[in-house]
């Protein structure tokens, strides 16, 4: 049985989605248990409503929140929080694994002063998997932002996770690493850049392809990225940004008049199509890689879909015992 | 009479589409004299081609040519080069403002070493002008690449010469100003962020909105977006890998199928209006902001409309008189 706390509380939507995917969830999966970590009333009103609700959760109760603009300060001013007593109940061994769709900062600050990092390990790293042009093939990207400054040493160790997570997880065999730069050449970008291209190059045992530009990230040609926390979420946020304003744009244009609307609806499926593939709320979770646990942050919006995709991605790593793996790997290389 | 120098060699697609540019702008703009700098008999073999020629252009014979990859030290090592000559031109004032599609490292390079630095301006910095989901409107964007590491200061510049630009050529009375960071609040970012946070704000005649997120980048909230030259060049082309792909997933799903085809067609225009919008050939210029100078690098794979688009940006920045608007208010506050 696997066991996975979920932090209902603290995020944009309230927890009635949170709830919602949990137990939607656990209808398919009778291999976990769901610990909802949050205010027992507030849970239990909502499952009251719900009909042949399952039965393999349990509730801790907690009576304080960590809102979204929760910070560092709120882990220690707060530790009857959701969101500290999940990272606590994997601290203790409780459960398998957790996620969250609350503040981002406290969240990282929790895991670092809670669970700890690994041994060998600097500084952990978000990371998103994200979709690409390519059928069937998803991107692994970090640091997407736990950071906002890292050391060519941390690129390098988020190569090696990341890489036994593409192994464990996607079953990918040689995933390809790229460091993520302004230009191909290996004299591109600052010291660090220079410096974690040499730190790859020289690991046999990394399938390191060089520098990457960002116009290359989603297009499908590399398994992993790595980049420094700022870079990462700058580039992630810019085409996040990029992919949504342009099907806003195309929505617009294609519904100005009727002589268009009609064989735009003919096309609605196939929008729809390439809508399915770069929404967010399917990849919405990004593991916190590095710390002495499983631990995952939903997007702060994320609806019941979603929490879903997260609650499917905890289950996937925690099924793979891939910290374990990464854990083995990186304290006998440090 | 405006006099524009075209550096017509070391561009991806050859000097053709390049000369074909500078013909059609003479053709439309009688207050214009185009210097064409590059290989004298290949130019002059092309223009024999061409019916109903233009004569309001000169040829500047050069025998050497930088590549697409070449570097700093080129313009040392070839004096005789397209590139240094257009710049020279400038820098002797023989002409107004000069254009080119070759290497850009060679470009800032030669820029920096020719021409010079304003007074009070430690860097320059690459300005491009990019769409944004607003009809009729476009947002400044620098530093796009020109430095890897930029100071607070160096931010605050961008700012103040972007300000200028925006009123002078864009006509915007008070332009906003956002600074590209990881969150809104200001304690985000490094300490250069929050540093070149407080300087935005202490300087009363700049419209200062506080920071920006990278999703934000072509929404249209903003008209001047300040970044260092790392996270700008990663932010542009992650969007524009993005927007490029997302067009490409979207052309092989409504062509997936017959059923699919027919309505699509009838959607031609519209998907033009959206590509058209978004195509980088109608933005393909930017400006270094902060030499002795005005001059432009067009994207190396320019093609005709490429280059006709920074041709225009080149003309209205001249006939704006940007350069000397920006030269006096950067030496008088520095």
């Amino acid at each position: 049985m696997h066991k996975i706390a979920f932090d209902v509380m603290g995020s944009d939507k309230g927890l009635i989605p949170a709830i919602n995917a949990g137990l939607h969830f656990l209808q398919n999966h009778h291999d976990v248990e769901i610990f909802f970590v949050g205010n027992q009333k507030a849970i239990e009103n909502h499952l009251a409503t719900v009909p042949n609700c399952p039965k393999n959760y349990q509730i801790i109760d907690t009576p304080e929140v960590i809102g979204m603009d929760g910070g560092i300060m709120d882990i220690r001013r707060k530790p009857d929080s959701s969101l500290v007593k999940a990272l606590e109940l994997v601290k203790n061994k409780s459960v398998d694994g957790m996620l969250t769709g609350g503040s981002s900062a406290a969240f990282i600050a929790g895991a670092h002063f809670i669970l700890g990092e690994f041994e060998g390990v600097g500084k952990p790293g978000f990371m998103p998997t994200w979709p690409t042009i390519v059928e069937n093939h998803t991107v692994l990207f970090l640091d997407a932002g736990a950071n906002t400054d890292n050391s060519a040493q941390d690129l390098y160790n988020f190569a090696k996770m990341a890489t036994i997570y593409a192994q464990t997880v996607l079953h990918q065999e040689r995933p390809r690493v790229s460091l993520l730069n302004i230009g191909e050449e290996k004299s591109k970008g600052k010291d660090v850049h220079r410096e974690a291209y040499e730190l790859l190059k020289a690991d046999q045992k990394l399938n390191f392809q060089g520098n990457i530009e960002a116009r290359e990230m989603i297009s499908g040609s590399t398994d992993i990225i790595v980049t420094d926390g700022f870079s990462g979420n700058i580039a992630l946020k810019a085409m996040e940004g990029a992919l949504k304003n342009l099907m806003k744009v195309i929505k617009t244009t294609l519904t100005k008049s009727l002589i268009r609307k009609i064989p735009a609806l003919f096309l609605k499926k196939a929008f729809k199509e390439v809508g399915t593939k770069f929404d967010y709320k399917n990849y919405a979770g990004a593991i916190l890689l590095g710390v002495n646990g499983v631990v995952f942050k939903s997007h702060g919006s994320s609806d019941e879909q979603a929490f879903g995709s997260t609650l499917r991605m905890t289950y996937e790593a925690i099924q793979g015992d891939v910290l374990a793996k990464i854990k083995t790997k990186m304290e006998v290389e440090s």
